[in-house]
């Protein structure tokens, strides 16, 4: 087993039967100790996140399954934080796909001419570099195309699974009386077709939840979400 | 002759036949004295910078009429630099388009991880929001549509249209041997029918022009375009 990938919330590994395992840390995106979905820096360590966020990612995953709905998932091991995968290979270097619901966060930073806190928005998809450098821009279907990051044709499957998967997390979360705000996608090609796929996970640090409308921290969504 | 609106480079006088008259000043965009087409700030002022620009504008502007590409312009008046106009209203509160041949500026400030400086563009086309509190943010098609500031239909029009008049731009200045890089231009709605038009001017201070592979300031771009 060979690491060879380090990243801020999970680290890498290739298995000997070419597939891959990632292992989930203790830690969250954010600044000064403050979780924050869109943050490029570990914010904080919180004993336990790491299989609490798997957790979380396993029960999506296997919902998105039965619906049909493509991901590079295989099987966890909670106990372990690790969760093997199909090898895929990332957009360019690396892109960040946004469901937005209501208006919160970078949205709201750039469109507040536009756009009031926590307006309604249309399952709004947007795409951003993963670029740590340049605070990950938002870059268009144009551009993608163009940067021969992406094709327009691969841009509208990418877009329509986004919707879908975002669709299938809000419903989730509606169960629990819990509003998804907004969340954010990793997407991968997998297989000799190139077949699009979600990759990476879905837990709470890759989305905004309210109950009640309050906040709902990743961990406590975590527990409310698998809680029987 | 009532003044409506007090910009960064010129007025905007509402006259008695309800058409508009600009009144171009000699300040330029910039930051510290250096011009910057992209900047929010009045950099500096330069005699005659008002009339050069306008002189520029219309001759892009009565070349395009030749061509049948719809715009603002009625008549001129280099002496008084003032032009006449019919009467406009922008998309929401305002969006700057841009027509893109080489990276540099914002484009290379964004997407410096997948372009190098100078690298050809294609005519690329995009929109930022007129918004000088939040940096001129650029906005996808998707999102214009969704916060009511351009349907998609209207946005495929404005598209065309840019690329359509930076072309005619870009042929304009190559007769002098001059290369354009960047461009960025307003449209608004006029008449009854809501036409799309370009609106505003198309001078110095709106694009990146270079000559020998050296940029050329604004008012010398206007002196050498202007020159028989």
């Amino acid at each position: 087993m060979k690491l060879i990938y380090t990243g801020k919330t999970k680290n890498v590994f290739e298995l000997e039967d070419g597939n891959y395992l990632l292992k989930f840390k203790d830690d969250v995106t954010g600044e000064n100790g403050v979780f924050d979905p869109g943050a490029n820096t570990v914010g904080l360590t919180l004993e336990g996140a790491g299989r609490a966020g798997l957790s979380l990612t396993k029960h999506f995953f296997e919902v998105l399954k039965e619906q049909g709905i493509p991901t590079h998932y295989i099987d966890a091991n909670i106990d372990e934080a690790t969760m093997t995968v199909r090898p895929a290979t990332v957009f360019g270097k690396g892109l960040e796909v946004i469901c937005r619901y209501r208006a919160v966060g970078s949205f709201l930073r750039r469109y507040g001419l536009y756009a009031e806190e926590g307006q309604a928005l249309d399952a709004f998809v947007e795409v951003t570099l993963k670029d740590d450098d340049r605070q990950d821009p938002p870059i268009s279907e144009d551009a993608l195309d163009m940067l021969g990051i992406l094709t327009k044709a691969e841009y509208a499957v990418l877009k329509d699974l986004t919707q879908q998967i975002g669709n299938v997390v809000k419903a989730e979360l509606a169960k629990k009386d819990i509003e998804l705000y907004d969340i954010k996608f990793e997407f991968g090609r997998v297989g000799e077709g190139k077949e699009i796929v979600l990759i990476d996970e879905i837990s709470g640090g890759n989305m905004r939840a309210y109950k009640n409308g309050e906040y709902i921290e990743p961990l406590q969504l975590e527990k409310l979400m698998l809680e029987a």
